[in-house]
């Protein structure tokens, strides 16, 4: 499948935190650049979420705002 | 300003494209990774977004989808 | 590619409206169901949306609200 | 109250499952089609949003992706 | 219609700027308080948005972050 | 920081109330104006959120929805 989304990155899972219904799941998607992903417990069981395994984090445009110091 | 977005990448405009109401921002966060932002066009303008300025993308953890292969 | 978004509805294209920066797509999910969805015009071009085309449209469940009568 | 979300669809209550601030809800509008939608649990309370209960899915056009196979 | 986005601000438009898709409505919500809104520029002529007219900004809680100094 | 995202309310935190993942944070903005907001348990306690501080809520244009009665 692919989809309207411009933003996916590769990456691997570093950390998986279950809630009650959602899941905080961390992402390394280069040395150092890590991606915080907040999803469904249930879409992370579906999608066998695991610590290690390769995934990738993707954003819509229209979900990145741009920031200056 | 501190804010609870959890995701924050420091980068480098690489390309600006204003259309009617919105603006297309990409950015590069780290050696051929991209991202591409919409934000308005005024907002763009206040932030003074050009190619080569150093900014930061910003974006919500519950904004981030999880996909595999 | 499977990704975590809950909600993902085969359709058909029905109508294709470009903007400058965005395009605005109308599928057909079931008889008489239309679904809306803005997305960039690099998107809608990457990947071939015209109408008639078989396409799915894809929303994250924290962006669906409930509304009552 | 008419909103601008241009997706809005009619639907039954099929499952709602609390967490400690959100609740996650099943409904179906259309035969065969489901919608799962996250709001708080004081929203669903709210609304009281029962098994049953006819409501409507909303769905702003901007957070609907569009994929194709 | 009562929906599950838990802010709702009652307010006056005080500028409407059409794009090609996307229109930039601005609205008071209380003295010298004064909320952005972009929705589709065919939302904007269904609801019949001009200057002056009473409307509710609608937000739901997942969409407000919140930042310090 | 200097942020695209176009609304930005100075407020003061009423309450704050924490799930497993999320956490929801009461703000208000104006006399008798609240503003509720979900952000992670993490970003919460990051930023000291707690009853009484001043803080900001920040919502992105495009997150901002229009309703008339």
């Amino acid at each position: 499948m692919q989809i309207s989304a411009r933003n996916s990155f590769k990456g691997v899972v570093k950390k998986v935190e279950p809630g009650a219904v959602n899941t905080e799941v961390t992402l390394e998607i280069a040395p150092g650049i890590e991606v915080v992903s907040i999803i469904t417990k249930s879409s992370a069981e579906t999608l066998g979420i695991t610590e290690g395994k390769e995934v990738y984090a993707v954003v819509k445009s229209t979900d990145v705002m741009v920031a200056i110091d």
